[in-house]
Order: C-alpha cells, then structure tokens, then sequence
C-alpha cells in the first residue's frame, strides 16, 4: 500500500506498521541550518495543537524526537527530502532548509485535518501512521500567479495564499502588479502611481466580451514597500521566492492615467472594463526613465532572481498613428514601430541584468525582434501550435502556462449556477491530466529547458477571497500535483481518489473551495450583476 | 511626561530616561499559570522580529529577562496589570493569565509599528523606551459586537477581529448569529438552518430606508461547529470570550424559511431587504422544542457564561392576527399576545439557567412582562430616556450600547464620499468623548451595575472585511477607550493626541480604517447600487 491522500502525491510513499504518538511532550530536534525548519515545524504545528513544542539540538535521551536534519549524503536534490515516521521518532531529512520545508508540510499532512485550524478543537494526543516518504519535485519552478491589478487583494490574503500556497509545496509566488485596471506598487519617485493609479471609479460588469454595465463602486488600493517587504520575507520563511510583475509596455493604462506624458496620446482614466487597452507607453526618454526607476524600487524590495516584465498583448496601433513614434522607430534603426515593444523589453532586461536578475515574459515577447535567449517566457497561448517547442528551440527556459490547463479564471464546469467566469471551461479533471512536458515536447526540446508551471489567477470576475477560493480549490491542487509528482506516479494515484482527505484539509483552514457537487447555493453566480457569455 | 500611545490608555504611566533593547537573545521568564502569557508574547512578537524567544522558569544568570509573574499582593483586579521597562529588564505582573495578556498587549504597543507585522521588515535590535504603567479597565464588559447574520463573515476575518480587539484590550467578542436576513450556527439536528436558511438569492441596495433595489448575487455561509470552537479556543487564548447571540422570537425569518412550521404564517424565503421582519416564531410547541435545541448546541460549543438572546424589535401583528397565537396566550394565562415576548425569553432564560448560563437581551426585553432581574439588559435606544436608570433601577445589569456612540455603521462624517450606512452619524470625536456611565446616570444608580460597553457592526452595508474595517477603524479605539480608561484621564489626554501612532499601528497590521482626513477615493462609497438616505 502506497497510497496516502498527501497533495501534491509524493513520489515514493511506503505505509509501515504501526504509529507514531504527537503530543506536547515531543521535541524537535534539528542543529545549524536545519533550525528554522525545526521552527517553522513549531509554528505551523503549534496553533492547531496548542503544543509548545522544545526545540532542542540534540535528540541524546529525548523520547520520542522529531529530527530535523540536513545531510547531503542522504538526498541529493535540493528541495528533495526524506520523512520516515516509525513509533518511537520521525526523521525529516533533506539537502537545504527549503527541502525540509517540504518535508514539514506532508508531514502536516498525516495529521488530522483538524490539527490545521488555529487553535485546537479537540484535546489528547495525536496519532501519526508510520509511514516512510522519499520525495523531490519534478521540477524547479512551482508557481500560483495571482493578478492583484484587476481586483487589488489586501496583504492578509496575501499571506494566506502564500500559506496555502506552501501547503502545496509550490515554491513561486507570481504577483501580477500592475495592468490597465490598477497600479499596485508604492514607487516613491513616481507617487502618482499610487495616488490616481491604483483606483477606478467603477468597474464592468459582466463577462469579458459582453459588458453589461459598469457597478457605479469605486475600487482600489496598494501595497507600501513595507508590506511588499513583509509578504517576501513571509514568503522566503515557508520556502516560496516572490516573482514581481510590472508588465510593459502595453497593459500600462493605469501608469498612463497617473502620467499621461509616458503615453503616445491625450489622457486616459484608469480602465475600467476588461480587456486590454489600446494604450500604451510611448517610446519617449520619460519612459525609459520610468521602467528604471519602477526597476530599481522592485529589485530593491524583491530578492527574486526573477523579474516579469509582461510583455503580452500590446496593441501596436497608438505607435502607428504617432509621428513621434515612428521617427523614434527610424532613428533607432528598427525595421518599423512593431519592433518598439523589443525595444522596451530589451532595455528593461538590460537593466535587470545590470541588477543580476534575469527576466520574465509572456511568450509574445518572443515576437517583433524577440528578447536575449536568458529570458524566461511563459507559454500561455495554448492554442499556438508548438509554442513552447518552438521556444526551447530558440533557447528559452519556459514555464508552462497553457491556459486550458492552468488558468484557473476559465468556469470550473459546465453546471448552470458556475459564477460568471472567463469564457472557457477548465475542469479539474482536465487539469489533473495535465502534462507540462508532453511527449511531442520531450521529442523536440532544444536549447531551453522547461522550468516548471504555475497555476493563473486572473482576477476580472474575482473581487474578492471568496471569489478567488472558489476558482483556485481544487483545480491548485491538480497544478500543484502536476509541477511536483511524475506523470506516470500521477496515472497510477489519481487525484480523485485522494480528493475527500484533501477537501477536508480545506475545510479545516476555512477554504471556500468548489465542492465536487457544483457550487454551494450561495456560491453561485445569480442573475444579476453579471452572467455569463 | 506620562503620554503614551497606547489606546486605550492606561490609568497610570510614567515614562523613566533609558531604554531596553529587546533582541533574539532575550529570554521570557514564567513558572505556573504566567507561562502561557510567556508564550502569548512570544507568539505576538515572533512573527513581525523573526526571534525565537527562550520561556525559561527562572530569570537566575539571565541578563536582559522579560519576566512575567502572577502577584496577587501587587495586582488586585483581576484583569489589572504592572508593566515596568527598565534598562535591564521587563516586569510584567498581574492577577491572573488574562491581565498578564493586556500587559502583553500594552508591551507590544511600546514597540515600533513594524513589529506588529507578519515577517521582519527590518533588522537590528528594538529599543523599548523605559516605563512603568500601572493599569486596570474601568469595566468588565468591553466588547465588540460583529453582525455575521446580515453579512456572513469567513472565520479568517473573524480570527483577525480577535487579535484587534485584543489589542484594544476588549474581552468580549459577541456574535450576532441569525437575523432575518441569514443563520450562521450549524444545528445537527435541525440541519435546513445551514442548507435552506443561512443564504439569500440576493441583497437590498441601497440605505435602510430608500431601497434601490436588489445585486441579484446570492449571499450566504453559515460556520461549522468546529469553526465555532476554533474562535472560541483563539478568543480564549488572547483573553477574549466569545459570547453568541441567537436572538429569539423575532428577527427569526431565515430560520422560518428553513422550518416553516416554527411561524405563524405560510413560508417565507430569507429576507433580502434590510429593517426586521414581521415574521416571527409562533408560540407552538415546535418553536420551544427549537428553541431548547439550538441553545442546546450553544451552551456546549460556547463555554461563555453569558448567552444572548435578543428579543429586540418583535412585531405582534401576526400573533395579533392569528387565532393559535390568542387562543395559546390565554391557555397561558398571559395579559395578551403581546406577551409571549416574554414568555418565549423566559423559557430560554430559564433553560439556560439549568446550564448555569446568564441571559443577554437587547432593552426591549424589558417589555410586556419583562425577564428575570438576573437578565444583562444591553441599553441600545439612545432615544429613551433614563433608559438604562431604568433598568438597573429594575434590578438589571446593564451593557451600555447607546447607538449615537457605539453604533459603527452609522456614517462618519458628513463627507460627501462616505461609503452608505446607516442614516446617522457617529464621529470619532463624539465617541471619544463618550461616558459609559454619566453623571446623571451614576445619581439615579439603582440594584443593578453597568458591566460595561461595547461597539456595535451591524453588517447591513458592510459584504466584506474592507468595509467592516473601514467603518470600525479608528473608532473602535474610541469605544475601547471609553470601556477601559476612565474619563477624567481621557479628558485630560485626548485620543486624538494619541491617533497618529496608533494609526502607524493599523498602517502594519494592514487595517484599512478611514482616515482623519476622508476616505480615500476607492473607500468611497460611489454613485452606483447603493447612496446616501
């Protein structure tokens, strides 16, 4: 027997006799590095136990220890770890704190549900089947992307999707920063930005293609550096990095209402539909001064090798009909203005590099010109045929992102009541199929690698954590499942048959997830406001 | 200089010259009952400092210790505290676990704002400028009520209210569970409360008065038992008690709509609109036989000694106009219909009596034949007269609830931009200036006490945590202020001296309170579904 409802499923999992009793008398044993591991044990374990459990550096005499060690001897892939729970000790084992971390949280998970709540709800000792787990991720970048731009999301949901997140053993937060419909970033040189570009005065409602009115309600708000400080170092404690979005040059409406001289024409409030706008940076020196300075406040705040830079859907039109743009298109030598959107990209990732971070794309940064073979570029546009393939080729390391798969804004079925949602229909069945490396992909790979992938959180029809829980839960877990566990491990366990353990985990942490059944009555999408396509 | 800006404000604070400097190498020191206030403190400091605090049993050899001790020959209120900084060492004694945890909380307002966050947004050590504060809360009763029925609130937003207002030393949480509009308490066995009666297939626009119309969006969600006791055990941990109102026998209609045959006329679906309904439960075996079993499931998932039970703004025109009602009146011997106000509360009074718990009711109680004196009467009608002379003088303990000071969804200011609320106006400076027990009322003081005050978020116009916050902040610091601090000492150190640090305080903890100034654009309230009265 393999099987434990553990999410994402570890890669090799054998049940053993007997069990192993947690209660407060346990201590936690771990030196050096392995430290913080042993207390991020402790604060992940102490609010739904009321356990105050030692921390001690040596197990000499200790009944019953939880051993926390680093030993590169042992395991070899960096976030790999071993979790052995035998009666008398458990022994979490792995090669950095990060693994451990790991480790820490599918131990969580041979817990009772209700030892995840925040303070306990029944009394006695605990016990944990044995059990020995051998596991690594399939691959380095495991990423949730949640677009605070169209619906800003306060700094408290933040830190619980970075909790939930690391629950799933996903180590990238992606933080889409900015868009036509709001600017989220404080920027103390640019502090318009923050003042008219993080708010509109109403928002659309109804599906993305057929706007049915606007709500007539103000909506907004921002992040302090502070609090970006906060939610990346919350982040690096639970083993996630921070990825920072600030997308140029199109889906700037927002920069262009605070300061419409960035922009090619006269001004634009911040947008208040969906789609994207027709608005964009004007290749003027203003606006290679903005991106840098943007640049440098976001590698000062976020340590992420990473930076997105966007890079998608920008409409060449404004630079078509603008003189000054085509002359700066002229004078720099380019084959016509199309290429001005390499040309920001280019200087942005220039400056990055200058700053040793490397840059992020959407996979139409590869167009007009295209961008240094070190960007990364996230493959979305699933029905591009070999997109990714033909990526890797020109040397690309790629995170898969095919929006039928992991982008969790699409309705989650077809059922009547599903909330207003992205016109298409991503199941969580679909999505547990899901593949970032199918097979054609392995046959012609080239110079890149794929990365990993990363589960999207498009937040148009999402104003709220409600409304973000109902469409990220279950279908995280099929995305999680698919950047950590083989294929193969994945045919053989179906998520399915794991999902009631999982669920239950949700219910304890109050997650509003779909239930398998079709939205809960007040889940779904009413006939008012907004309706579907 | 005895100014500080802590809020409330304690009783007695002089500021001494030095400072101490609190880093990863101090060492909690506590033995006994003081131990779990050691690590209350070390679990409120660890996340915003990332320290791992010692709780050690004896400050021998300890240099730089924070001692925390239970000295019942020092601190004679049971919720009264000693704090003493001093260059090298911290003192914080106390009667019992719950005054150590306001010292706590006082300890945590003498540190920079950032502390109070989620991840260390600095390094280095703190320095903690010395003090000695002596203290005790004016009343026993400082609560903060919070409507979950007109809006349901998810736990996550209710733990975080919990920390606030142990922060503002308030030890009352009272949770208004059902309304007309929705039910929030899972009943095993009466199972329609949480399938048919704690959602609505959409909400009233608009104020109280002037209806709009309606979003056409379902609301609802109701809070498992285990959830209930999750806060409870949070709140009780932070040295709150959790006190729930299921208010009887009106404001009854969502649970009619699950269980048509408690009423008196034919089903009606949960209310949409605001105001309170005229459905109520008829006086029918059935609704007692409810009524026992409801609280029932309260008394074991609420160890508070003090159940509320509403028994405010009950229409008698169905009783009026139906002849089961009159004919069971006059079986009961009572004066008329009007009555089985009274009867149906002395049935729950006295039930809850055989489980040792003390009635709460809302100051109509008081009519029609009244309750027993035992019954804490909230006096909320500031319209009435002498209102709560009357009540003590009736033999009644009373929470001072006047609406014109602690009704929080009353508007702000006369700002054009205020959000809709309630159709009144409640400034902080008039809560601020607020007296539990005036004058006059202490003349006229009768057999029974006031136990106290508390603030009031009635949820009407508050669907999410942003709005809730925005109306409760800053002016829950007044209400607190007014039921911990006594009033000569307010007068002389007005809040408003204290508001800027303590706003710096809401500013880390991500709370988005109104500020002095104004909402901000994307807090107003708009010129779409909903307006001003």
């Amino acid at each position: 027997m393999d099987r434990i409802d553990v999410v994402p499923l570890p890669q090799v999992v054998l049940r053993r006799p007997g069990a192993f009793l947690l209660d407060g008398e346990v201590a936690l044993v771990a030196t050096g590095m392995a430290v913080p591991a042993a207390w991020l044990l402790h604060d992940l374990l102490r609010p739904g136990t009321g356990y105050a459990l030692r921390i001690l550096s040596t197990d000499d005499g200790v009944t019953r220890p939880v051993v926390l060690k680093l030993d590169l001897s042992r395991v070899a892939h960096p976030e790999g770890y071993l979790l052995d729970v035998q009666p008398d000790r458990v022994d979490l084992v792995a090669a950095t704190v990060q693994g451990l971390g790991w480790a820490v949280q599918t131990f969580r998970q041979l817990l009772p549900s209700r030892t995840l709540r925040s303070a306990p709800v029944a009394a006695g000792p605990i016990e944990v089947g044995c059990v020995s787990v051998a596991d690594e991720p399939r691959f380095p970048w495991r990423g949730l992307m949640l677009d605070v731009a169209r619906h800003f999301m306060r700094k408290d949901f933040l830190l619980r999707m970075v909790d939930l997140a690391a629950l799933h053993r996903l180590n990238v937060l992606h933080l889409h920063l900015n868009d036509d419909q709001g600017w989220r970033l404080e920027v103390p040189s640019w502090p318009r930005l923050t003042e008219a570009g993080c708010w509109r005065p109403e928002t659309a409602t109804g599906p993305t293609v057929a706007l049915i009115g606007h709500d007539g309600t103000p909506h907004g708000g921002f992040y302090r550096i502070d609090d970006l400080r906060e939610i990346v170092g919350y982040a690096a404690g639970r083993g996630l990095t921070v990825v920072p979005e600030m997308g140029i040059p199109g889906h700037t409406q927002a920069a262009l209402s605070a300061y419409p001289e960035l922009g090619t024409t006269s001004p634009h409030p911040v947008r208040t539909r969906w789609g994207h706008s027709p608005h964009v940076l004007a290749p003027c020196p203003e606006a290679l001064e903005f991106i840098i300075d943007v640049l440098d406040v976001v590698t000062d705040v976020f340590p992420s090798p990473f930076v997105h830079i966007g890079g998608d859907e920008c409409p060449r039109d404004e630079w078509r009909a603008s003189g000054y743009a085509r002359k700066r298109a002229a004078e720099l030598g380019l084959p016509s203005v199309d290429s001005l959107q390499s040309w920001f990209l280019r200087a942005a990732i220039t400056h990055l590099a200058s700053r040793q971070r490397r840059a992020v794309g959407w996979d139409q940064v590869m167009e007009d010109g295209g961008v240094p073979g070190d960007t990364v570029v996230m493959c979305w546009r699933d029905w591009v045929p070999n997109l990714a393939a033909m990526t890797m080729a020109a040397g690309h390391d790629v995170v898969q992102c095919p929006a039928d798969a992991t982008y969790l804004d699409h309705y989650q079925s077809d059922h009547p009541g599903e909330p207003v949602a992205f016109p298409k229909t991503t199941t969580l069945t679909h999505t547990a199929g899901y593949d970032p490396v199918p097979p054609e992909l392995m046959a012609v790979q080239g110079a890149g690698v794929v990365l990993g992938t990363q589960a999207h959180l498009w937040t148009e029809h999402m104003s709220n954590p409600r409304q973000v829980e109902y469409m990220a839960f279950p279908r995280l877990a099929a995305v999680a499942e698919a950047a950590w566990t083989g294929m193969d491990r994945r045919r053989e366990h179906p998520l399915d048959a794991r999902l009631l353990g999982y669920l239950s985990r949700l219910d304890a942490l109050g997650v509003e997830y779909r239930p398998p059944t079709g939205p809960l009555p007040w889940q779904e999408g009413g006939s008012g406001a907004r309706c579907r396509d």
